[in-house]
């Protein structure tokens, strides 16, 4: 079929008044990407015949029953991806939101073919024990250049799962060794640990919010909250899970219930906090329950969250694998909160590339070596990565020029809602960047459509569209995303 | 101060035969590696001024308790690695047994230097979701053409430490499906799982032995029981652990004692498979028990735990995290002992770079899509680097090579063994290519002086010493190895 994006597509939409439609004249993207696609074209089903043959010959050694389509990345540019049929889409998905600054970004491809990265992939170190000369350097001029206000510190790690797990381990030595007061092991914690029985293997635990997502190993699948299937079967930890709130939208319209909605999220975390039998050690949220449908909340609710933990002596963890490096408008999204005090850990991953957790200062180390350690401790090559894409970000300001697109397409898609107000419901992510969602009654229906259409879009949650583009996601590329969605609606 | 090495150093030492030294006139790492040192010199103490300084930097920002020293990577070659002052040692730890083919390997340097790598590195795929046409192609060429014999499937990740905890998500999944026997889940599996509760989240476990190592994240390290301090503070599932077989050494002189101690601990591990209350969905064995000190058994004990496995319907897991990719003189160890019927599982990662397990058939994916699932599930960068690391391997025939350096190297330890019966004890590793360890009751010392002397070697259980050459240590290196091991000794 042909693409559905009509020739009017790069006209202002409709609903787009002439103020919101100024922009800079030379886009940033067509300076960056001079092979971008200037529009989607399908030319067959997706997947279509060759993305079959090769699932097929994939599926006889690996699992494709979750593959949507099979891609040609060398073809593929900027917020465009090709796919193995040639038909080129426009990717609001980016992998999963990890694809930070579009496919075959000039500088990264830069970052990637220097001496250091090869380096780095043929003679990766154990971290922990032979770090190579340049690994301060690495971190101080990529990774720490970007902490979070008020975290100095850096643990790397392999991915979201294992960053949020070593974050729990943190929590959970941190309060111990608070617990012995400078006292050593007693025999009995050495005798029953290796027993995985208390003392010294405690029954303690980490407190997460229903809905929540962070991640599929066994510490990190107990804190997840988004799917029974994300979890059927496995092993849990008996850890509690406090009500997230779930706010109605537009939020403006509906403050009070809101507020109440929190209030009784955050007694009952209270509550938890105060009550679980097994002790809690820390509470991990994320900005935006992201996996779980997008849901929101307020800056006072995290705030009130700050207070709640710091006046307990639990930790804070903040899962920024979702929400961090830039999509929402800011570089990391508990920056719309401001916090009285930081959280105690913030972990990235994803859009990062690299992975692992920021802490804010030395006293949240073991009072001993060997207790946080591993093999390869994280990745110096991804961490080459970051540093790349942090430059890239800041040279071209994209965390600002986001919020912007940000805007451009909210007031778009608060077109849409109004024109299709049974198609695109609890429209959420205002001034979020471009970290929106919506939700959509006939959302696979929709999301087939659009792919139909030349549009890569994914779903979180129940019945939500998540709309995660990339950094280099500009106004131009929001009027075509606008101008498909709604043909995928009203068709 | 000045290299330990003797000038006579290459002379054919005391302790081998003229039979056994000969070798082939040009061997193959100084084809490989023309740059690769002639022999270790150490210039200052190690850490020396400048690693001190790195090292004092680093700390600022990263935990560098755990460190060795500091490392210029663009300056090691082959074998040898070098420190940050300079110092030249002959690396027989290679980043915990994680480096396959020696510094700045030249294929591995040409595999890292091509636009496919390039790709991989800035085009990241959600590889459940988006692979990349190539990866069917990757996987056949690479990772698939090393399969352990009678698995054809594979399912790849990122570490170690992951890889077996999908390898558990797995067994437990298939043990649950199994008992399901068609049916949907229960509304009541549904309800409970989303608090952690069973019949959603059963309370099933995975049985490993004690000094095993399996990883530290939460899952892996429930059945990790090498040491306390990687334990404790950690909440743990309550999974049980068998006994290894504590051997004595040489094993051909205590062949009765060692069938006998064989015979118990597969008596206790049958007993805790039938009567564990929490049911036991697989067992996880290394081949040799490595973090735990070099702990072995024989191909009979593991023909054993295929046999009382299989007859339970228990998944038998292999983890060959440390013991794959040729050190052992077969690619992998679970090879030396013609099992009945393979391994279930068998997870892999450090010196193959890339990481996840190999699998038997179809048959253990999850009845349905997304329950094995997560952004990444892998790295394609890895599964390159490992194609080039097995290409190498299949042209210098290395598996083969390593087999026969570990006999010469075996022999040395022998004689310095009968010379040093105080010191080197419990040999152990004869056939097992250089995956070799003994007993030294001085470790802490004679560890220090080695690094003093010029060779990096490294530690495991409570007083042994693991020598982990790469696949490119020759009997050249074992030569310098036995002397500088030789001199530690005497001190």
């Amino acid at each position: 079929m042909l693409s559905s994006v009509r020739a009017g597509a790069r006209r202002l939409p409709r609903h787009v008044s002439r103020l919101q439609a100024v922009r800079p004249l030379a886009t940033a993207s067509s300076s960056v990407f001079p092979n971008e696609p200037p529009k989607p074209a399908v030319q067959t089903a997706i997947p279509g015949p060759r993305s079959k043959a090769a699932l097929a010959k994939l599926e006889k050694v690996f699992d494709t029953r979750s593959m949507n389509f099979v891609a040609d990345y060398d073809k593929c540019h900027g917020n465009y991806i090709v796919d193995h049929d040639g038909n080129v889409l426009l990717d609001a998905f980016a992998q999963i939101a990890s694809i930070p600054l579009g496919y075959n970004n000039p500088h990264l491809l830069e970052v990637a073919d220097t001496p250091e990265m090869r380096s780095a992939i043929v003679n990766r170190p154990a971290l922990g024990a032979f770090p190579s000369s340049e690994w301060a350097d690495i971190l101080e001029t990529g990774l720490l250049k970007a902490a979070p206000k008020g975290l100095s510190q850096v643990l790397t790690s392999m991915t979201g799962s294992d960053a949020n797990e070593l974050a729990f381990k943190a929590a959970f030595i941190w309060r111990r060794t608070q617990e012995r007061g400078g006292a050593d092991f007693t025999a009995e914690e050495l005798a029953s640990v290796m027993k995985n029985e208390a003392p010294g293997a405690p029954r303690y635990s980490i407190l997460s919010f229903e809905g929540g997502f962070h991640g599929r190993l066994f510490g990190s699948l107990s804190t997840t909250r988004s799917k029974a299937i994300h979890k059927l079967d496995i092993p849990a930890f008996d850890w509690p899970a406090a009500p997230f709130p779930r706010l109605k939208y537009p939020l403006e319209e509906h403050a009070a219930e809101n507020a109440a909605e929190e209030a009784r999220c955050l007694a009952e975390t209270e509550r938890l906090l105060d009550t679980w039998p097994q002790p809690v050690a820390a509470l991990i949220v994320e900005p935006i329950q992201s996996e779980g449908g997008d849901n929101h909340a307020s800056p006072s609710f995290f705030q009130a969250l700050r207070k709640a933990t710091a006046a307990r002596g639990v930790l804070m963890i903040v899962d920024e694998v979702q929400t961090g490096v830039g999509a929402t408008g800011r570089f990391w999204a508990h920056e719309h909160w401001d916090l009285p005090t930081p959280p105690d850990m913030v972990t990235f991953s994803k859009k990062a590339q690299a992975a692992g957790f920021y802490y804010k200062d030395a006293a949240l180390r073991p009072d001993r070596p060997y207790r946080q350690y591993n093999t390869w401790m994280g990745d110096p090559a991804r961490a080459l990565l970051f540093r790349g894409i942090h430059e890239e970000v800041t040279r071209l300001g994209l965390v600002e020029r986001t919020a912007r697109v940000g805007r451009y397409l909210w007031e778009g898609l608060e077109g849409l809602a109004r024109r299709h107000p049974g198609e695109v419901q609890n429209l959420r992510g205002k001034e979020r960047g471009t970290f929106i969602a919506f939700d959509s009654p006939r959302r696979e229906e929709v999301l087939a459509r659009a792919r139909a259409g030349g549009l890569n879009i994914g779903a979180s949650g129940d019945r939500a569209i998540r709309l995660r583009p990339m950094l280099v996601f500009e106004e131009k590329h929001a009027d075509i995303l606008l101008d498909i969605l709604e043909n995928a609606i009203k068709k």
